[in-house]
């Protein structure tokens, strides 16, 4: 990597003639596969958006001029070129995160990876620039997929209104996760098809820019010829009915046609759409032959055949898809929802068996929940399956649309808990909390396979109130059988002694680890009753009784520890009158820098000797000192994945 | 009103004249005004669409057809005309809601009355129509400005990509609350000045009328003849663009026209944009000249002058508007933002005083938000003032884009707790809820004209985090002095003696309230301390010391009891290992209907002695009945508002 290395900073790249800029790009791509096939990452955006990167860091005066990234995975190349090169550890540990972070770079702003952000962001910076009288530029990279987004309409919209510097980037490849589709995907392409309109384009800026005219920027002369011959060469755009200015579509692998776009676009003064056509897993052909999603986001690889190392075992999201076949064969009137995300929630199966019962909906969860209202309304039962952390953006539609209707929908929240690697705003540790406060909502954690199949199904019989089964990411662990019922719960281990000291309830996947934490407590002569609620909301009548019956009750869930579901009981023996004292473990209100999910876990204490021993020391507080010294529970290392 | 009282049901339009349905429109005018100044209601939009919708159900058979209202404060006439005629009550306890209601009507579908969500409730209808093929339509309405928000933009691209058949009334008054913003609303100008094109429409249509065309609808045939001409009649339009066909504009108070366009839609069978242009407050001098927001909607008024008939006190709004400009004045880098609610949340004097610094964003609280948070990172401190119940909207973007990098942002929240009248979507009872997820957020409920003052300039100094200022709607009480402080709280009562029984968290607004809970508890016998949090979020570190000197913890709030301050305050006391007794009062989790904010306090049992009688049966149960009978504690009346 002769011309990598060299590069410490955007500025390094201004030295570069073009032939060195093609073979940097040339560098860069074998520096990602290497690299992403040996960590894991987002491999596919990356490779799309070479050249791309390269023509941005030359036009733009980074960290001045601000540089923003939508849904920030496509970001590897930006780090490459801003002193970031040690990929060895990229989205673990300690190592790079998988998105720009502030605490890496100076060149980094846009951290949140939750699609269509930037144009608002961008918008919020060029209006502090115009109050600020700031001379410096901002511009904002969206994919065509991201603008199908909610947010980025908005932000259109405000952008348009005004006439603030503001270049918009869109990295068109046709595709968000998957291919794009809508509306807006059917207008890009006509768009992309009108070579003939390109080609006068180039043929004007060469004429222009022999052409020095007094006064006047190249950009807006151009633009004025453009705009006069507009009717005869192209399609007048949307994009120019809303009143931004339209340049392209540019080849998104000729760094110098893209350089030239972007400075014109830099030098026009207000807001303008750059439209780049790149392709997605470029110069890899593995990739390239992937039609799914070309790599979007991959575990480790072979580099050379980009087949999978590790082969994982069944995991939560595939028990779930088989599950919705079986369910979409019996019931006719199950429908299946997906924002953009068809394959990563496990609905594949189920869209080739049911191809006209299947609905993607764009990066749009506010759709995917309101249209899912309607379908309802109209007498099907949806399954709108979506990653816990972006219904987020849905939480008014679930309250207002779905629950205030009383319709049956029923939300699969796949990636609950902590997610680990992908940092921050992937933990999907908000919705136990957030949709507490729903009315009517019933809300499973299914602990094994067994119980999101049997979940899944009690939900979608359910026909006047929203549902929601939310489980984790990843391998889904060893059946963890019942021993008893209390009323709709399950006990999953009995105390062995008619005054047991501990309730401690289990939430999800965490039950084996609730079953370790009650052997820790046994062996301190502690007697642990264990029981999964199944369903965390409504709080089972049972509980309060049940509760009664011990010394303390502690909770424990792979959620916020604010408002989640330890919260929830706690108000339920409240107003039962029941006042045992109750611990509530769970994820602390912070935002999680990016580790392994066993990592995370540890650093926060949700392990079961942490649990045991905090639990010990409150019991033996409560009986002034009958049981053993907690500190006797050995901690464990964790895995590092 | 001969006409109107003889509509029972839509099918009763069917057989009068053009001239009897002109005289019908007078009527419904006359009786809107005559209706609306008696009981207060949104007049200015029903008198915009009094025609619109005799002719939507002229043309569509409800309810086998669904006809859609978005922001359903619009329903006035639809409700007229399908057997609802009685608005003495409009709004008030067991009267006719201000929104569509499906317990009043089979002709209601949609009760939520945030914007917006129409097209996305059109779509899944449409889509279950084709799924059941059931020979039934749906047409949708909503105003330009509902266009703005997001969810229509995730809509449109979602309707366009399909060929269901749905109709889209764009009922474009210029306007949502006051005028419409953004590069949207210049293009929906374009397409109204082009009188050109709509003299050309008429005349198609008269010729193809009269032209019988062999097996295929007359709309099909006009709107290929529309395409082959249009570049020479009109500027091709946006929603073209994303594949939809497009029908205007059409003069929205001719119900001939109006009828035309809207049977040429039906019969189109796919999805179609109908754009009709209305007048906001039509019919009625005291709107018309009301430019602000063209009387959208009002108190009780004097039918032939619009003049309000009580002049209302001061309310928090405008205490926080005036205090908004002294703190612009002392401050430039205040900016403010309303999501097109200039007026209504009182930055309408802000604006005047510094116009360069207050940005409407339309219906679009995602990105008032998040264009907030870039705000912020350029260095400016934003004060996004919005109702509660629509910061929901918004979640994500406080969550993930505000929160998670650290912006200094400040929410304001109006109308927050129980509004009342305008029934389950308008309560703000959500936020002090689904906040206290959200890390770092500082969430302030001021008592008192004094405190919104106070800490609005608290919440505008920090710049690391998120803050928010919630308070109700209506007249603000009188000053609530403190009397102690107790370490960021302030004492409102000592209980007058060193081992006091009861410790009364009181939230904000409630504060009155609270006094007269403790002097009711007083006379039982049964000394309480009161105390304000002033900032809710975080819980006070002092809390925890201060309860753990009484028998019991009790707190009341204004907002929904689950995951509230009260659930807030009893984790951190079990984090502290204070156990206690808690006892939290607030709003219920279900859904209110509309009533007076005092009839839903007192049906939710949020009074001074229904939570006096609760607190001493408590505090009588810890003690073995040493304090009086809580029976002795006499209930009041609420005044009907």
């Amino acid at each position: 990597m002769p011309l990598l290395t060299r590069i410490r900073g955007p500025r390094d790249l201004d030295r570069l003639s073009l032939e060195e800029l093609e073979q940097l790009a040339q560098e860069i791509r074998t520096f990602l596969v290497d690299a992403v096939s040996k960590t894991g990452g987002h491999l596919g955006p990356n490779l799309g958006v070479v050249e791309l990167t390269i023509a941005l860091h030359r036009v733009f005066e980074s960290p001045k001029d601000k540089v923003l990234w939508d849904t920030g995975h496509q970001s590897y190349v930006h780090k490459l070129l801003t002193g970031r090169q040690d990929f060895s550890r990229l989205k673990m540990k300690g190592g790079l995160s998988g998105y720009p972070s502030q605490a890496e770079s100076e060149h980094d702003v846009i951290e949140n990876s939750h699609a269509s952000t930037v144009l608002g962001w961008a918008d919020g910076l060029a209006k502090a620039n115009q109050l600020k009288q700031r001379d410096s530029h901002v511009v904002a990279v969206i994919g065509d997929g991201a603008l199908t987004g909610g947010m980025a309409w908005e932000a259109l919209n405000n952008i348009a209104d005004a006439n603030r510097p503001l270049v918009i980037v869109v990295n068109d490849n046709e595709r968000s996760y998957a291919p794009t589709i809508g509306g807006l995907a059917n207008h890009l392409a006509t768009l992309r098809t009108t070579d003939g309109y390109e080609r006068f384009l180039a043929r004007t800026r060469e004429v222009l820019e022999k052409t020095p005219v007094v006064g006047k920027p190249l950009y807006e002369t151009l633009h004025g010829a453009k705009k006069g011959f507009k009717d005869f060469i192209a399609p007048q755009g949307m994009f120019e009915d809303l009143g931004l200015k339209y340049v392209g579509p540019i080849d998104g692998h000729d760094i110098e046609a893209l350089e030239s776009a972007l400075a014109r676009a830099k030098r026009f003064g207000g807001p303008v759409i750059v439209h780049c056509l790149t392709e997605k897993g470029r110069g890899y052909q593995p990739a390239l032959q992937d039609e799914a999603d070309r790599f979007h986001a991959v575990g480790k690889i072979h580099p050379d055949t980009g087949l999978p190392i590790a082969s994982s075992g069944a995991d939560w999201t595939s028990v779930f898809g088989e599950e919705m076949v079986r369910l979409g064969r019996e019931r006719e009137d199950v429908v299946a929802i997906t924002a953009a995300m068809l394959q990563p929630v496990g609905l594949e199966k189920f869209a080739k068996a049911f191809p006209e019962r299947v609905y993607d909906v764009g990066i749009a969860e506010q759709h995917g929940a309101v249209s899912a209202a309607g379908l309802a309304a109209g007498g099907v039962h949806p399954v709108f399956a979506v990653y816990a952390t972006f219904l987020n953006r849905a939480f008014d539609q679930v309250l207002m649309d779905v629950a205030l209707h009383k319709c049956g929908v029923t939300f699969v929240l796949d990636r609950a808990g902590i997610t680990g690697t992908d940092g921050a705003s992937h933990n999907g540790m908000w919705d136990m909390s957030i949709l507490q406060v729903v009315p009517g909502l019933r809300l499973a954690a299914p602990r094994d396979a067994d119980q999101v199949r049997a979940q899944l199904r009690e939900a979608v019989e359910v026909e006047d109130a929203p549902t929601v089964v939310r489980f984790s990411k990843g391998a889904v662990g060893p059946a963890v059988p019942a021993v008893g019922r209390v009323g709709g719960m399950d006990v999953l281990r009995e105390p062995g002694t008619d005054t047991p000291d501990v309730l401690l309830v289990s939430v999800g996947a965490l039950a084996p680890m609730c079953l370790e934490v009650a052997d820790l407590l046994d062996k301190q002569g502690i007697s642990t009753t264990v029981v999964d609620p199944r369903w965390v909301k409504p709080v089972d009548e049972a509980m309060a009784p049940l509760a009664e019956r011990h010394r303390v009750v502690v909770t424990v869930e792979d959620n916020s520890r604010v408002g989640g579901v330890g919260s929830a009981i706690a108000q339920a023996l409240r107003d039962a009158g029941v006042d045992v004292p109750l611990r509530d473990f769970g994820i602390p209100p912070r935002f999680l820098d990016h580790a392994s999910r066993a990592e995370v876990l540890a650093e926060i204490g949700l392990t079961a000797p942490d649990i045991a021993r905090q639990v010990t020391g409150l019991v033996s507080k409560l009986t002034g000192g009958r049981f053993g010294r907690a500190t006797e529970i050995e901690s464990v290392e964790p895995a590092r994945d």
